[in-house]
């Protein structure tokens, strides 16, 4: 049955409509979206709609319609026909947070697949697919035929999201990055399930980063964006859960590209950071039980080698060579602490420029990144140092950026005397679960 | 002395700052609007940056600038040279509201030049210019030269605004109308004030309408235009006064062009309707108050024929015959009295919507409208009528549009049993006086 073509709507009516303090019709929903992908409705009109929704808010209902709205404009993909259940994470992106690398072979190895399909990062934490494609030979993209064949052989697919899934949002998050129309709960929310929905995971963990290094600087604002995702995967009949996680330090001991799959391979390899290791495991055992796989122990795969097993295969399925050497930067800075005591401050946020400006990022969309380039902590929050011990290393080919990293690092990694007993220096890493 | 180059600001960050509530300074408002006239900030940057202004606010200071600005982005025009003070009006826009007609000559008949440079209507409230364009070989487009000879032999000038004042406000009207940013009090004010600060005129009053007719549906609102624009027009140094009249019924007994223009000529010589003769009057005292001269008492020129004498030479000035004929539409359409009893209600916006819909008005830019088409009307509110007696004729060339014309007048002028005593059906013309 060919759906019933949308009722026409005036793109003024819309946007006057949410200006005024109403609440938008589920027509005017439909419409103005639909709409807005096939530009009838223009840039300019979107924008205010944007800032209107961003000043004035979105109900639940709301929220939910328009995020049925985005998926509408697109393609879903279905995985019902797998021999296995999915289930996906999202962060919300953190410095440092690499936890997707590991986590995807690991819950793949406990019997559920992991259907990834991820966006490119922009400004100052990292993107996945970047972070991937410094395994030589590693690439990105995938048909939805060779995403489904991966999934059913190797169980865990980590690729660019094709231009099919919610177009709507793709247009509409370009507008919105130059508009001042980012910082919405609703419209954020919206952005981000409207993909993982259409995307067609069966099973969603939302790791929803609070502190300097995140979009959300406080644990208010994240527990209201995790409830809202919630809610929308709920209502979608997506099993979600999330959970606020600590982003006021670095996750684990590096920020870059090569940098967090050399590190990633380490936590595969049963080492590497307590911090990365703790959070794997905390999202691998939320995906498992949103999947209804509740019975396996991931901590058993991380240290049998199965996790490894299935991270060799996922990079190889998709070109990569897991036993080639990472690429590595053609400069190192080191900074050492100037006196004796103990690691007071290290800012996520600090960090994540630094790595940024350092080449690990991009400014604009479709810049290079470079592979190598990166921030390198050579100690933690609380950690005890004396005086000239190297406290981190600076990657980049281009030694020109050091100076720009050096000065967003300026005050913001610090060692002082160590604080009265009971004084925590870093939060605990989960610090709530919603769903 | 050349001014030094405005500094660089980003469009994102000036969006940021009045969506989080804080307050522009001179420097980002100068950038922002010479950017945008420039083509360098986007239209969907500025419609976001509208609809924050419009949710938001502006403070006295932040408006005041904003209005500089945009004059600043075009030419001023210097009445200096002229032997006789300055003085224009503006009215905000209602339905039957041909005052400049006759206020016009009377002002300059009265020793005072009135330089009105006018924009076309669009809606269901009349423009000027079309008005005078129904009179035959009239021309509304003068050159500078030609304005200040007109000034100085006539003392009355309407005509074209060139597109040389503030063409940052041109542009970002248009932008408003498509993007449900127009109800602002800000952008309305410095909208306003940037053509008439621009066009160089010593004194301004401002005819402020309120009512169903009118933009400002209420009194609070109208009075909080009329204070803004009078702060605006005195720091600049244009002696500014406000009046706060009502539009909750027509003004006069026409709406539409050529039937305005035989009401105007009816009060220059001697009669018309006792409201648009107490208007006029009214605002002639204000324009001849604020230029210098209130020694001389407007009546007295309507009653010895010398505002006549004015209005034939400005006529003629622009090339028009003020003893031609005026055109008369080809179909006309009487409404007439079910009942015996009184005007109780006659709405003021569905007249105007109904001279709109008859071919009056413009819904687009550039649209032609009908010389002859309009609403005349028989009755005011108030007026005793038997059954069978006519209310109202619609004028219009297209008859087809007359069914759409009766649908807006529907429920909106109704004749029924007469009020218990004491109760007016009109409140008093002039309201309140802002100055």
């Amino acid at each position: 049955m060919t759906p019933a073509p949308p009722a026409a709507h005036d793109a003024v009516d819309v946007i006057r409509t949410k200006r005024d303090r109403g609440e938008l019709s589920d027509g005017q929903i439909d419409w103005v979206l639909d709409a807005y992908t096939r530009g009838d409705v223009a840039d300019e009109q979107m924008s205010a709609l944007a800032m209107a929704v961003l000043l004035n808010g979105m109900t639940r209902r709301e929220v939910a319609r328009w995020t049925a709205a985005m998926i509408a404009t697109g393609e879903r993909l279905d995985f019902s026909s797998l021999s296995r259940p999915t289930a996906d994470k999202h962060s919300t992106g953190g410095v440092g947070d690499k936890t997707t690398l590991p986590l995807a072979p690991l819950v793949a190895a406990c019997g559920v697949a992991v259907p990834q399909l991820s966006g490119r990062g922009l400004g100052h934490t990292g993107g996945t697919l970047d972070k991937l494609e410094s395994v030589p030979g590693w690439r990105a993209s995938l048909s939805t035929q060779e995403v489904l064949r991966q999934l059913e052989d190797v169980g865990a697919v980590v690729c660019a999201a094709g231009t099919g899934l919610a177009p709507a949002d793709a247009k509409l998050y370009a507008l919105r990055d130059v508009t001042g129309t980012v910082e919405s709960i609703p419209l954020i929310a919206s952005s981000i399930m409207s993909k993982k929905i259409a995307e067609g995971t069966g099973a969603l963990v939302l790791d929803v980063k609070v502190g300097s290094g995140a979009f959300m600087k406080t644990a208010d604002d994240a527990r209201e964006l995790a409830r809202t995702m919630v809610d929308l995967g709920t209502d979608a009949g997506v099993r979600t859960v999330a959970l606020l996680t600590d982003m006021s330090t670095p996750l684990g001991r590096t920020a870059g590209n090569a940098l967090e799959v050399r590190e990633s391979v380490e936590v595969l390899a049963g080492g590497g950071p307590a911090d990365v290791v703790e959070l794997t495991l905390a999202l691998a055992r939320e995906m498992l039980a949103a999947a209804g796989r509740d019975g396996v122990d991931p901590a058993d795969r991380l240290a049998d080698g199965s996790a490894m097993d299935a991270w060799r295969r996922m990079i190889a399925a998709q070109g990569g060579d897991p036993d080639a050497p990472l690429p590595a930067a053609r400069h190192a800075h080191d900074v050492s602490a100037e006196v004796d005591g103990v690691v007071t401050r290290l800012d996520a946020h600090a960090v994540g420029v630094a790595a940024w400006r350092l080449g690990a990022g991009r400014a604009r969309q479709g810049e290079a990144v470079q592979a190598g380039a990166g921030v390198e902590l050579h100690v933690g929050l609380g950690d005890a140092v004396r005086a000239g011990q190297r406290l981190l290393t600076l990657h980049t080919d281009t030694p020109g950026r050091v100076g720009r990293a050096l000065e967003a690092l300026a005050g913001q990694v610090t060692v002082g005397p160590a604080p009265g007993p009971g004084t925590a220096l870093r939060p605990p890493l989960v610090l709530d679960r919603i769903g």
